[in-house]
């Protein structure tokens, strides 16, 4: 199954002042797609940090994505680090400075050139209605951070990613996840290929743990839900979904 | 200033199924304190990458906080993950055994005795009024990662952390971001030491961009922001928070 990382750049979710959505919709897109999604890293603005990462994920998974610092302000570095990851120069994107004079109806200013600076040989790729494309190098695919552009773009290209998708079943249960443990080991036993999540909430009236059943087979899944409702007592079971 | 990174563990956030709330209460809560969070990592429930991970973040942070997979289940192995970094065995704690003989009145089992077993030589450290401690290895604090208990734990210990804080000042600006990038980089060139950030927001509906300045100098930052006060249109000020 195709693998993912996703590398989040910027100082402003490391410091708490803007929380990350990119990521848990990433999260859940993929997941979708049948994508394995095995790192996420918030990171600095900071060009070496950015082009160390980029290169290490590149290396290691099959599709890499950034999330931010692709605007025109000094803090916005990562085309400048995702280029020295691959030890590549910025350069000019003609096309680019074309479509930002179209878009905003007046000549370039020195930030808008910025943004038209890209990694050499990076491709443009056309995201629906927006004028600013998805940059890509080598596997890496360049998003910006604000989140409606992020999903926006993710969406206009997600049929260029797929795997085979996960079915998940979830049950509800009103037990102390201690005390259900060995249940679900057991269950681990006779369906070793299952992924099995067991999530303790505090809060809810109606269950204490959601556990989470999932395999790439419905059939193997199927299976496994059953077994395992055999195994817990009748009335623990609140939920099935 | 002390430096600090996050592990997250666990594969309910990279799968998309559970929203990962603990990493910007910790960035906000460690922003305040002074303390630098310099990485934000998730990873899955897999003992071999946690206990490279908390290596590589032992030896490059002053503090490292690892979030998930201390409960009583099979896919819990942050205690595994953390003893392997540091080349110990897990080990059973008996304090914490009759711990939780206590607070759940009745004889351990074998899920509960998991969640005794600690890398040999941790700390337990008191976390205010819940019966399971925080487990201190060399710099390394283990967290749980449901929210409630993540959030009651830090704030127990919290106080054990400082450095000097940042202060900030925030300035919501009716203007594009390329429009004003001109006088961002101006007032970087004036004042080198100001941290400065730029987010655009869409759907807004009285601002289009938001500016954070920051110090931990309260003269320095104030001047800071007078300054780009004044290179600003006075009709682009929205509001100065």
């Amino acid at each position: 199954m195709p693998t993912a990382a996703l590398l989040v750049i910027g100082n402003e979710i490391l410091s708490g002042k803007i929380v990350d959505t990119n990521s848990p919709f990433l999260a859940a897109e993929l997941r979708g797609l049948g994508v394995d999604l095995e790192r996420i890293l918030t990171v600095p603005d900071e060009i070496d940090i950015i082009a160390e990462e980029v290169l290490a994920f590149s290396r290691a998974y099959d599709h890499v994505f950034t999330s931010g610092g692709i605007g025109p302000t000094h803090d916005d570095v990562t085309m400048e680090g995702v280029a020295r990851a691959f030890k590549r120069e910025v350069v000019l994107d003609q096309t680019i400075c074309d479509r930002i004079e179209r878009a905003r109806g007046k000549p370039i200013n020195s930030a808008m050139r910025k943004m038209a600076m890209l990694p050499a040989g990076a491709k443009a790729v056309d995201a629906g209605d927006l004028w600013f494309p998805i940059v890509v190098v080598e596997n890496v695919h360049i998003f910006p951070g604000i989140p409606q552009l992020f999903e926006k773009k993710f969406r206009s290209i997600r049929h260029r990613f797929s795997g085979v998708p996960f079915r998940l079943t979830r049950i509800f249960v009103d037990r102390y996840e201690s005390d259900i443990a060995d249940s679900l080991n057991e269950l681990l036993g006779e369906f070793p290929e299952l992924l099995l999540g067991s999530y303790p909430r505090i809060g809810e009236r109606d269950y204490r743990v959601m556990l989470t059943l999932e395999s790439r087979d419905p059939d193997y899944l199927e299976r496994a839900a059953r077994a395992l409702c055999a195994k817990l007592p009748p009335d623990a079971i609140h939920e099935i979904q």
